[in-house]
């Protein structure tokens, strides 16, 4: 468990890597995005992914697994108020992921005393080593009690 | 079918209401965000959330699906480069969720001659009529063929 004194501004992280299959992409596309091109490969053909790609919610929420099960471990657990997100490339049945992450600014909370808060820039890779996604979220994080 | 030449800086949209439950979060949370605050109602009790609460990634993925469902249809469908969110309030089981969007932004594409791209800012509410989070996405729109 890290408190706001255990982080740094250019500490990095990684995680481990995790694959998505055409069936988790169908899957979660027909609960929260039930659009052609993430549903039915056949159909994806003819929209502007020009095949088969997953939601980019998808993506996010792969991301959030992938850093939720690293060594990035904010006492208080991992809690933020959102941040610029981007969608930088589709994600493909097969693809195996990663994320790389980057405390980029760490700062005291005005409102709360016993947290502070911490910005990370989280980049999320393929196989090939494409940068697929981008998340910089501000996090609340507990300073180490006294 | 709505072509970037059928919208406009200010035009709004609503969706339709849906409602989250208990079961719903602790399923999303298990596959895509497993902390004890999107887990398990008891032990969210001394999380800083005060109770169990929906993955901020479950409430973005409800919001797609919600404007997937509207009456906002670009033609080629809702695809976007990312935007800014935000976490405003905690999502809680039993919370009947709405988006409420409009157009900020229109311009074309200089890469793509045949799109252009629309920035909305689309907020969702709770029962209470309380924002609980924002997303301004910018999203590629097919020009009406000619």
């Amino acid at each position: 468990m890290q408190y706001l004194e255990d982080f740094a501004v250019g500490q990095a992280f990684t995680t481990g890597r995790r694959r998505v299959d055409a069936a988790e992409i169908v899957e979660f596309a027909a609960k929260y995005d039930p659009q052609p091109f993430h549903l039915d490969a056949e159909a994806a053909k003819t929209s502007l992914f020009g095949g088969l790609a997953a939601s980019g919610w998808l993506s996010a929420a792969i991301m959030m697994r992938l850093v939720v099960d690293s060594d990035f471990r904010p006492a208080g657990g991992i809690v933020g108020g959102g941040g610029e997100l981007a969608w930088l490339k589709p994600v493909r049945p097969g693809d195996e992921l990663r994320v790389a992450s980057e405390i980029t600014e760490l700062r005291g909370s005005r409102s709360r005393q016993a947290q502070g808060l911490v910005t990370v820039r989280l980049t999320m890779f393929n196989q090939n080593g494409e940068a697929v996604q981008t998340f910089t979220p501000t996090l609340l994080v507990n300073r180490r009690p006294d």
